[in-house]
């Protein structure tokens, strides 16, 4: 435990210390967001803060929880951690840099985000499927019990990545909202993994490496929040949002607990969710809304609910899940 | 651990779902807080939010912290929670009380709040002396010893108390401040007691009913910063500030970890201690000042800091140094 709250301290104080360094120089860089042209008005007035910002969490984050590792035994849970991470990652990071440079509001086309997210997706999926600590099944959350995929695994695995991923990037629309769902999101899956790694005797370096992960994501974004808050001084842009949503992902993949993210990431489910029956409806009434607009923290704020009332909410919304999926695993 | 999680679970539930009831209930009573006349001007516009609202968190957080607490067993540590919430909330409730009732922005003067409150925490405080689990001596964070007091114990910790009462009444001066720095107290003690829990079968009883009601205390106040949080449907009041106080410093009274209460709590702590600074060098100066008004959050108000900026940045602090107090706990 000594080593778990080490990574999250030490995570947390480099990304409060890197963050003036590296908000001036985004600025100077000129990685202003280009706000996207289907949001809010009154986002309007974000134009000009600095994105990339994801870049002041990733960087901390991940060399921590790769220098605080347990080193001893058949350790392979980290490496995909870091390739979810970071794979995932690079695809935001070409996203970003394409937006800014090219004063292009979209960045790469869907499809040149999608088709890398795949490949990614596929052999992160097929990695794990072959690890004998991982293989085919997920386990069901509460009903003590897994569900065996058989190589469907592969398929479901891929799509629950991608899905995650880009759903991380969906929810990332109001200060500090992605960064603070992830926290918390982290923060559980860090119990979760130090208490599966004390029962787990014969994984348990495993165990805690993915704990030792999560936790330095953890205090790594709390660093952030200090600058993403509202008002924000820098957007943490897709390369964010990916690094989150695919570290996110793979400590679900490696724990075979992916069947939990709807829970303790609902935040990201609803936003992704709000989005497909938007257009959905959008298309088949041609021309209809569900929503004023998606995803649903769009449509709360149209609704004249305050941004930072919309981003408590979540959190505490998220609090209580995460207490409500910890259930599952105490005595 | 199931048990601390449900109260924080149920808790939580409990203060959402009474939040639409008592904050109507508040305006329609006229308990608008009629705001210092000498805090910050931008805080005039606060003038008319309801005040009282922590009996928000007070009801549901005592009433399970006590209706989930074990029953077998000798215990004592519950009664000693529930006198310290209690007798200091309801100093608390009285000033409110006045405040609104008299439209006198001060409430009870000075010496009315502090005569009460130090009858309230000499008993408290000769009550903890008398119990052998806990008696007159207080461990010494980190360093893995004991300081014994004697009976200088009764005159230590009615001041510790007396003080952190105070102190998270200085502390709550801005939208969600005082609720989430002590929600992240309170996790932290939930995490502190549960393993104190584990490791002293003989005294498990109490350190899991501590566990449970900090946890309950946790649960409840999320809920309270759904309507909290910036901008504020409703304020704590006295009432909520000093059950808050009290239902910490009581748990470090009866865990003996008051002298971790400068760390976690570190942010209550600097409140005294900027207005002690500041009242005090103005008076040797005959009228100079050190920060441009105490607490020091109104000092980083007046110094162009956005409200909701310092309130994030008072929580990081406080996660980070919680975590650093867990180290102590941790193997």
């Amino acid at each position: 435990m000594q080593r778990i709250l080490w990574a999250a301290l030490v995570a947390c104080v480099l990304s409060v210390a890197f963050g003036p360094i590296v908000v001036p120089w985004l600025k100077k860089l000129k990685f202003g967001q280009t706000i996207y042209d289907l949001g809010p008005q009154s986002h309007k007035k974000k134009q000009g803060t600095p994105t990339m910002g994801g870049i002041i969490f990733t960087v901390p984050g991940l060399l921590v929880g790769a220098a605080f590792s347990v080193r001893e035994g058949r350790l392979d849970y980290l490496p995909m951690l870091l390739v979810s991470a970071l794979g995932f990652g690079l695809v935001g990071f070409v996203d970003d840099f394409i937006k800014v440079k090219l004063k292009r509001s979209l960045g790469l086309t869907p499809k040149q985000k999608l088709i890398p997210q795949i490949v990614i997706a596929i052999a992160l999926s097929v990695w794990a499927y072959l690890n004998p600590n991982i293989g085919s099944s997920l386990i069901v959350p509460f009903a003590k019990t897994d569900w065996n995929l058989g190589w469907f695994y592969i398929p479901v695995m891929a799509f629950i990545l991608v899905g995650t991923v880009n759903s991380a990037n969906l929810l990332d629309g109001l200060d500090g909202l992605c960064g603070s769902i992830s926290m918390i999101d982290f923060a559980c899956f860090t119990v979760i993994c130090g208490l599966l790694a004390v029962r787990s005797p014969e994984n348990a370096g495993n165990f805690t490496n993915t704990a030792v992960f999560s936790a330095a994501m953890f205090g790594a974004i709390i660093g952030f929040l200090r600058y993403n808050s509202h008002p924000a001084q820098v957007f943490m842009g897709d390369v964010g949002s990916f690094v989150l949503g695919g570290a996110l992902a793979g400590i679900a993949m490696v724990t075979r607990l992916s069947l939990l993210l709807p829970i303790i990431a609902l935040a990201m489910f609803v936003s992704s969710l709000s989005d497909i029956i938007q257009i959905s409806y959008f298309k088949l009434t041609h021309g209809k809304r569900v929503f004023k607009m998606a995803p649903l923290h769009h449509h709360f704020e149209l609704s004249g609910m305050p941004e930072t009332k919309i981003v408590t909410m979540y959190r505490l919304i998220t609090i209580a899940l995460c207490l409500a999926a910890l259930l599952g695993f105490a005595d």
